[in-house]
C-alpha cells in the first residue's frame, strides 16, 4: 500500500520561530467518508514509523475497521515520508532541519482534514507512542473537535525519565564515527546498530525476555533476536530523521503553546473528549504510574492499563494477539459510547 | 587510603583455559583480624568500582564495622588495580586480555585469604551489583567456608533482560569512532559518555527522576546530573577495563563450572550459608522477581527487598540514608544470629 498522497502546506510556519519551505504531509487513507462526515478516524504515526508498518491494524474485525470508519494515517513530520531532513531541499537538509513540535504536527493534520477532506471533527483519535502524544495534543489544543481518543503507551507531557532514556538513545546514536561537528557525514550504520540492541532492553520488558518470548516468535537466539528484529529496525531509518523526531519527543508537552502557556493541568483539564488512557503495565519509558496521574486531570478519562509483559510493545501487538483484543475492546468501547 | 597491597599471583589458570601472566589481586584491609580469625568479612567490588570508591560502607556504626570486624576488599580483575586490560603486559593487554570468570576471581580471594592471612572461614560476604554476584559464587563454589551472605542488587545468574541492558551497553561504547577492528585505537572519550548517559536512565528509577531526586542532591539540572555523575563515573576509567568486567557480568552464573556442570538449581541448593538476599524493589536490570526466585531456591535465604526508589542504587546509598540504615540492620542481623 505505497500509494500515499502528499498535502502540500506551503512554506510552513513552526512553533519554533522558523519556517519549513514547501512543507509536505504525507498521507495514507482507508475506507469511506461518509456523507456526514460523522466516521473520521485519525492515526497519527510512532516513532520512526511510517504509515506503511502502523497500517496493519487497519482491517475489517481489527483495531480499526475500515468498514466502517474512514481512517487517515498522518506521517509524522521527521519520519522520512513527510517533510524530513533526509528528504527536504537546503538549506534546511540534515541536520539543519528545523525543529518541529507535535503542535506543528497536529496543525499541519488538521488543515489536511480540512482542506482535502472538509473534516472538522474527528470520531477518534487513535495513537501508540509517539502517536498517543499526538492524540492527547488533538484533544487538547482541538478540543472541540474530537470526540473521542485512545492513547495508548504515551503521554501528554514527557516524564523526566523518559528524557533520560531518550538522552541514552541520542548519546548512542552520535556516538557513531560519522557523527562529527554537529552532523553526520555519512550513514551511521554502527550507531543505528547500536541503538537497536539499547531499544531492545527498553521496549520490551524484564518478564519477556525472562519467558523467552523472544524463543517463542521463532528467533534462533537472543542475538538472532537483537539483530533481525531490533538492529534491522533502526538501519531502515536515517540518523538525522530519528534525530529530529526524537528532540520533537522529548519536547512533547500538551501545554507548551500559546494556549496554556506551560500549564499542564490546565491543558488536561480542557479536554472534552472521552478518552481511554492505555499505558502497558510493564513499559518501561512511558510508565502506567505517569499515565495514571495524567489521566485523573482529565474530564472524561477512563484510565485502563494494558496487563501484559509485552513492554512498550504492548501497544503495538503484531505478533500477540491477547493485547491486541484488548486495544479493539477499547476502541469498540469507546466508538459505541460504552468505554 | 590509597595504601592498598598487591598479592603475586604468578601464572594463572584461568577458567576459560588461558593462563594470565604474573597475575596480581589488589586488596586493601580494614580493622583487625580476631585471634581466632572468626571476624572476617568479605567486601568484593562491584562494576567500574575500585576499593576507594567502596570503603565509604567500612566506618564505625556503619554498614560494615572495622572497629568489629576484619573486613578485605578484593579488587575484581578488569577494575584497573587487579590484573586488567589497561595494567598488563603484551601479548595481553587491552583487548587481547583473556576472558575471566567470577570462578576465576573468588579462587584468587581464597588464596589471598588462605596465604596471607592464614583465614579458611568467612564471617560474612558482603556484595553489591556484582560484589553480589561473587558472593553468590563464594557460597555456592565454597559452601563450607562461607558463613553468612549478603548479596544485594546482584544475581547468581546474570537474567536474560540483563544480558539485554549489557548488550545495548556494550554496543554504545564500542559504538566509539576509536573502535577499530575489535579493539580501542584511543581513549573512547565520546562512548564512555554516551555509556555514562545511558547508564543514568538504567541505573535510577523512573521515580526517582519523577520526584526530582537529582535536583534534591543539589544538581542545578538534569543535565548537569548527567554530566557530573554519569559522565563523570565512566570517563574515571579504561574502555577495555569495562569492557573485560562486562563480559565477566554477562556469563555470570554459579553453577558454570565444573562443580555443577550448569544445574543452577544444584548450585543453589547446595549454598549452606545464611543469607540475605535484597534486591531494591525499583531495580531495572536486577529485578526482585529474579532475586526472589532464586532466593526460594537456597535453604537458609531470606528475601528482603529495599523499598526504595533509589534502583539499583538503593544499595550503593551513598546519598540516601534510609537505604542505608536498611542494609545495616540486616548486616547486623546476620552478624549476631537474628536475620
Amino acid at each position: 500500500m505505497n500509494d500515499h498522497k502528499v498535502f502540500e502546506l506551503g512554506n510552513l510556519r513552526l512553533q519554533c520561530g522558523m519556517i519549513l519551505p514547501k512543507a509536505q504531509l504525507t498521507y495514507q487513507a482507508y475506507g469511506k467518508l461518509a456523507a456526514d462526515k460523522s466516521n473520521v478516524v485519525l492515526y497519527p504515526t510512532s516513532y520512526g514509523a511510517q504509515h506503511m508498518d502502523t497500517e496493519w491494524l487497519i482491517r475489517p474485525g481489527g483495531i480499526l475497521d475500515p468498514e466502517r470508519y474512514f481512517i487517515v494515517i498522518p506521517n509524522m513530520f521527521g519520519n522520512g515520508l513527510s517533510s524530513s531532513p533526509s528528504n527536504i531541499a537546503e538549506p534546511y537538509g540534515m541536520a539543519r532541519f528545523p525543529a518541529f513540535s507535535h503542535w506543528d504536527n497536529v496543525q499541519a493534520q488538521r488543515r489536511l482534514l480540512a482542506e482535502v477532506f472538509g473534516v472538522e471533527r474527528l470520531a477518534l483519535v487513535y495513537g501508540w507512542s509517539m502517536g498517543a502524544q499526538q492524540a492527547l495534543h488533538w484533544a487538547a489544543i482541538f478540543p472541540d473537535q474530537v470526540d473521542n481518543i485512545c492513547a495508548v503507551c504515551g503521554s501528554a507531557r514527557t516524564s523526566p525519565h523518559n528524557k533520560v532514556f531518550l538522552e541514552g538513545v541520542r548519546a548512542t546514536l552520535t556516538a557513531d564515527p560519522a557523527w562529527q561537528n554537529g552532523g553526520f557525514t555519512a550513514r551511521p550504520v554502527r550507531g543505528l546498530r547500536a541503538m537497536g540492541r539499547l531499544y531492545a532492553g527498553w521496549a520490551m520488558s524484564q518478564a519477556f525476555y525472562r519467558e523467552g518470548k523472544h524463543l517463542e516468535l521463532g528467533f534462533a537466539s537472543l542475538e538472532d533476536y537483537l539483530v533481525r528484529v531490533w538492529e534491522a529496525n533502526f538501519l531502515r531509518r536515517d540518523g538525522d530523521d530519528l534525530l529530529s523526531m526524537l528532540a520533537t519527543w522529548y519536547q512533547s508537552d500538551i501545554s507548551d503553546n500559546e494556549i496554556y502557556q506551560g500549564d499542564l493541568a490546565a491543558a488536561l483539564g480542557a479536554i472534552k473528549a472521552r478518552a481511554i488512557i492505555m499505558p502497558s503495565r510493564t513499559d518501561l519509558y512511558f510508565t502506567p504510574e505517569d499515565s495514571g496521574a495524567e489521566s485523573v486531570q482529565m474530564p472524561n478519562a477512563v484510565f485502563r492499563p494494558i496487563e501484559s509483559i509485552w513492554g512498550h510493545r504492548a501497544g503495538n501487538p503484531t505478533d500477540n494477539t491477547d493485547d491486541e483484543a484488548f486495544l479493539r475492546n477499547a476502541v469498540q468501547a469507546l466508538l459505541t459510547g460504552g468505554a
